[in-house]
């Protein structure tokens, strides 16, 4: 199943940009009368027929609309330490993607590496990843920020928040990840992440200050990109 | 926690390979009476002293050996179809080798584009992806055969033998790998995933005859490496 992406719904028409239509009419040999499924990254997935079949912007009618298409029960959001090798972060936002989630934070620790974090590409490889495992709705990118911002912003959110990390506190036990999950109080869950380097102490101490609870992701060491792919893959398999 | 490979264990000495030896003592600049960690590959973790410090053969004698580390309690063999991008299933290789995977399988279906696999470089990366991950034991790769040839080899096993496809069998519905799993009969676990066309209706008859419980991976649809890392974490998650 070929699935478009447009962003210009309007009634019963919509428009595709410029390289889904390239894909579309130049690639695909859609041509007038083609029937044609196009999400529109906000959950709802549109049964069309091409009315226009110019490279340069498909144009096509609505049939049916199907709204919450294959969505999931969960709003999950996954705010992980970028990785120092780019690579390894966007291939965790397209397994995350592919398994369900719902935002990205590129947070950045106290003890990351890398300071600086571009989105765009980021963007174009969710968007890839859920027309490929077959989503309406995009997942949200946010801008950077750093791991105390986006805590003290998310401490008062009634979100199920954890931060997984790889030390002890003193009198704060980890449970694991899947232990925490199955007694959640809510749909909403929010999972920090950290870099190589781990979180400081510091931001552990306001994490847990600030409602999360530290969870740990099993017996085995798991790098940072597969640390947020196997969150994801816990909170899939408990609504599974 | 740097950990090192040894092949070459002798009483209580071992020597590092080539590769090995230059990181050892080259990079890392370990010297005669130094501490180092190495694994065996067979599930034992030796806290060693450095006695030679040559690039060319590092040795060391064991002081302590450590039986079974950071083991894990089942056996899991990942029968998965190289996907037609090698990066892509080596990049499945180290996640399901930090996820703890036993034995890994490159089965050819009928309807794989790729019908040659060399197993080289993955041994390479699930030999760097055990000792990132803390693990004694190296997952055996075995050389390619066809789906067909493992389900045969397969039948008389009896593991908990699972074949993920996603069509719908004729009076053989698909349950959850989730669901399987909890209900399972026995700690040795295997798992065939199919290529990008999907297994062939006679491969999956065929494993179904001989005794594979069809599963489903969920409501995504998931890129082949995904579904073999989805059954890496699910058999992490359900052991947790």
């Amino acid at each position: 199943m070929e699935i478009f992406y447009s962003a210009d719904v309007y009634g019963n028409s919509l428009r595709l940009g410029p390289e889904e239509s390239q894909h579309c009419a130049k690639v695909l040999r859609k041509r007038v009368g083609d029937a044609i499924d196009v999400i529109d990254g906000e959950g709802t997935l549109y049964h069309c027929t091409v009315v226009n079949d110019s490279p340069k912007g498909v144009e096509a009618a609505v049939n049916e609309a199907v709204n919450n298409w294959n969505s999931h029960p969960y709003r999950l959001t996954l705010a992980v330490c970028p990785t120092k090798n780019n690579d390894r972060y966007e291939w965790f936002a397209e397994k995350a993607t592919e398994f369900g989630a719902d935002c990205f934070v590129p947070v950045i620790g106290e003890h990351s590496e890398r300071k600086v974090f571009k989105t765009d590409r980021l963007r174009k490889i969710i968007l890839s990843a859920t027309k490929q495992s077959l989503k309406a709705k995009l997942a949200q990118v946010r801008e950077p920020l750093t791991v105390k911002e986006f805590i003290k912003e998310s401490a008062a959110s009634d979100a199920v928040k954890l931060i997984a990390y790889c030390f002890e506190e003193e009198n704060v036990p980890r449970r694991s990840i899947k232990e925490v999950l199955a007694g959640r109080g809510s749909d909403e869950i929010i999972v920090l992440v950290g870099p190589e380097g781990d979180f400081s102490r510091e931001e552990a101490q306001l994490a847990i200050e600030s409602g999360y609870v530290p969870v740990h992701l099993g017996d085995s060491r798991l790098r940072t990109e597969t640390a947020g792919v196997a969150a994801a893959s816990a909170v899939y398999f408990e609504y599974m």
